[in-house]
């Protein structure tokens, strides 16, 4: 199966990570995790991006807060998927995160999912591996069903 | 190869739409148009999300505006990737779009793409099924050097 | 009397809808309360909308967060009166539900109450049953009237 | 059959609020119109608030722009349910008049409608006489049901 | 001396409004407290506004928050100049209370100072009084005086 | 009767500025227009508020756009009364124009009025000089009872 | 001299540019335009960063839209000063490229000017080569005496 | 080497202050802090501004929260670069002293960096006297290059 890289710009980012990381894991997905900064180490963020197919990854969660660049620097280097996680930091609530990491030019897109939302980008990492992966699709059809199930079953617990 | 399903909300959208479907022209990857309502045919768009998957499509592209549940429905009810679009509309520039596409619960993930950014969608589709079809990343890579190359042509060109 | 359905998209949602219950309660009308999500139970929340005013329900009220399309989702499914609560969640201050409630396409009304709002949630479900309900309307008038005198003794005993 | 007052700020207003209008005739709902304004008329929006449910109305429409404060000021004034319409204007996209009609304290509940959105606050009005009224949701849903048959027909009109 | 009139919506903008309280008694300028709500005593606002003038008031600030109509209302009911405070409450940071304040419609004006300006609030009603009370303006500007030389103060006292 | 002084920052801004001074016409009420800029004349600014009390303004009315300090410049230098008026450009809506001039720190407040709001500015001026004024006060009055027969004339002759 | 860089990230940025451009002509520094894209071309905008100081250049201005990543990818690659100039374009009225521009992380500054600021750009990268060129210093101040005077001299001409 | 001019617009601004004091200190830079306010002391203010480069200043960093005019203040009064830092307040998460810092009108430049950035400002004044100083653009450089190695040792450390 095809690795899904995992990058963030700061290891203060590592708390909101780790849940990627243990979604994949959930999944039995082979994931690589690394800190590479589009500001400070541009260079490494880049050789990860262009050699990224060749080395076996599927697709690739960049997370950054702020003026978050790194999705877009690694998009810029890559036609792989990248999925970005906008994150929230001390201003601004996480809407500047958002606006730099969605609101990309013609030409070089990013997946871009909620402010903090890093399960779900593992969970869209894993869909777009499951496109050509009849046991993984099954797999994620399974997780969502029993998540469907326990909201059922809180339902039937529910007395208010 | 799979194909791209691409919904949109309401035939008003069709002129941004359009131009997802001209990108995937471009790329030769066969594709799907419907206009599925999330509010006013919300049979139609679960019955499309429900078998798309069984139906050949390996991704799924929506797009609306205002508070714009349509990938987020067509999501709920597939683990195929599904992007979306945010419309602008009459109001508030596609703030509303972007929040309601973009900021999904845990579970049900989005990709989402730059408000009117149809062009980046159709790309980003292309992507997910470059994951498995090393044809389809040589094209797209071959597209993207072609555009740098257009870029530094006109920087050539520039006399400031 | 007609029943009043309070529909959460998730059992963390339940400190802010326990207010509307409340209020329902202390005005003597009947309710159902239940967690069904607009995502990850879609079904089940469908089924709930169609069904609804057959069930005996007189108006819904919907509550949830960030990209919060529960209201919608029920309001697609029925021509009862749906009351959405844009829910505050840990980004954007609550910004993205009120966008994502009561930003709804012409056809498919949402009655969108403050971020939070719950009371005023169960308010408004009474006053619409009050339309057709001259008691619920008097004991509606006569709240109002505690309120007021509420206001003014606290007025009467201020001292600054 | 109860009527549904329509109340603007301004002559200003009148091509928005006249949509609602034509919705009312359409599904042959009595109605009054009435110009009054919570600043420049403030005795005569309270009159008519609070008289409007012996006056023989079910649900009252407030359209207002900027400051949108006349949906809060009849609501103030009656236990009827006040659907509030903000309107855009020059600057600030309609979310001046949104927050100012949504965001009403405890108590005093406005069902509040998208920026502009004059048919759904008609319809949802017409929702609440529907309530108790068989023949008027039965039209509502054949409304539905029309409106969900021509995005059908639409959709299979679509060729691209 | 003309007497300043601080109205609240609601005893819980007790804290903010002391500080205004606070301020007028530094100055010696005369005040009455009150608790009016434009929702929930309507008329108690109206009637103070009607006969503001002649009950002997200069200036009148209302501190509300959320949809803050208060201001709006009394301006609705006097020519005095009306100050408003928009208070921050729990969502959205005072945003709503600040537009809903400040956006008047042409002809009724309210006098809008910073979200939670309680000071300043105090200071701008003892400003208006200081146009025709050459007393009360030497102690502003004394006032003024007296901070700036605490800034002065501090400056030289920085060592950093 | 003291003069009003009407400050913009740019002779752009006369188209809105002009309909100060119109308002200030018709009530008979002396002024003086300038075009200083806080930022490109300063000293020009600065002196005109130092000296206006002297000079016989009883309050100042600033105009000006984008981060517009030139309220809050005039305001540091004098204790008279400073109305802002925040004006649209062509970028942010006049939303930058608004916190420029509203969000004053404690100590120097500034009477901010809507987003180009310049009829209203003008009558806030009014309003102060009428707090010792009897004679201006019965023309605001006047004023406001003949804005609202006009509305009641609208309202009486709307057929719709 | 040291020469300015000027980078924007389109040629369809080119009007507002030029803009910035004509000043530098008129203050008589040295420039050079380019046309490098921080997404489709990051490799020549990177180079142009790596080597700006050892080739001549003092400061370097960035132009950008959108998710404006340009000034930030360049700053990343030199310790110039990087000037950036968001740019409004056809959504969100510049906001994603401003809060893109301004809100970099710690240790990588961008010198942000307002959205579409180019003579502003333009004007701090003088400034900035002023700094160590007394000339220059002085040919600014003159450029700002002179702006002073035609201020004063359209005060003295307005006649309102 | 030319100095930094550190202002502050209170007291309570000094803890994001001294991270720029800190930056500076440990590039070995000269400074001088102060607290002047744009509001309360705008004479100490304008002076320190007029003299700043006679008095050896090669650029001043202007702290400010709310509406933000400190580095708008100084800018109008010299050429020197004026680097401002909006700062975070109690309200609008430094939304309006980010507007009030950035949105500088034609002609007076303020060169804004993030939300409180302290160290980003002292890094951009650096920058801007090494423009001139090649000891420091080395001393820069090799900041930033340490700053990459501690990136690339967390990374190699990472283990998740």
């Amino acid at each position: 199966m095809k690795k899904i890289g995992i990058i963030m710009g700061s290891d203060s980012d590592l708390s909101v990570v780790r849940k990627a990381v243990d979604t994949l894991i959930a999944l039995e997905i082979p994931y690589e995790v690394h800190i590479y900064s589009a500001h400070r180490t541009p260079a490494e963020a880049r050789d990860f991006a262009v050699n990224a197919r060749a080395d076996g990854f599927g697709a690739i969660i960049a997370a950054a807060g702020m003026a978050a660049h790194l999705a877009g620097a690694l998009a810029a280097n890559t036609t792989l998927p990248v999925i970005g996680i906008p994150l929230k930091s001390s201003v601004l609530d996480g809407m500047d995160a958002l606006l730099s990491t969605v609101q990309m030019p013609r030409g070089i897109p990013v997946a871009t999912v909620a402010i903090d939302g890093a399960v779900n980008a593992a969970l869209l990492a894993a869909q777009i591996l499951a496109v050509s992966d009849e046991a993984l699709a099954a797999k994620l059809d399974a997780r969502r069903a029993a998540e469907a199930e326990a909201v059922r079953e809180k339902d039937r617990q529910l007395s208010l």
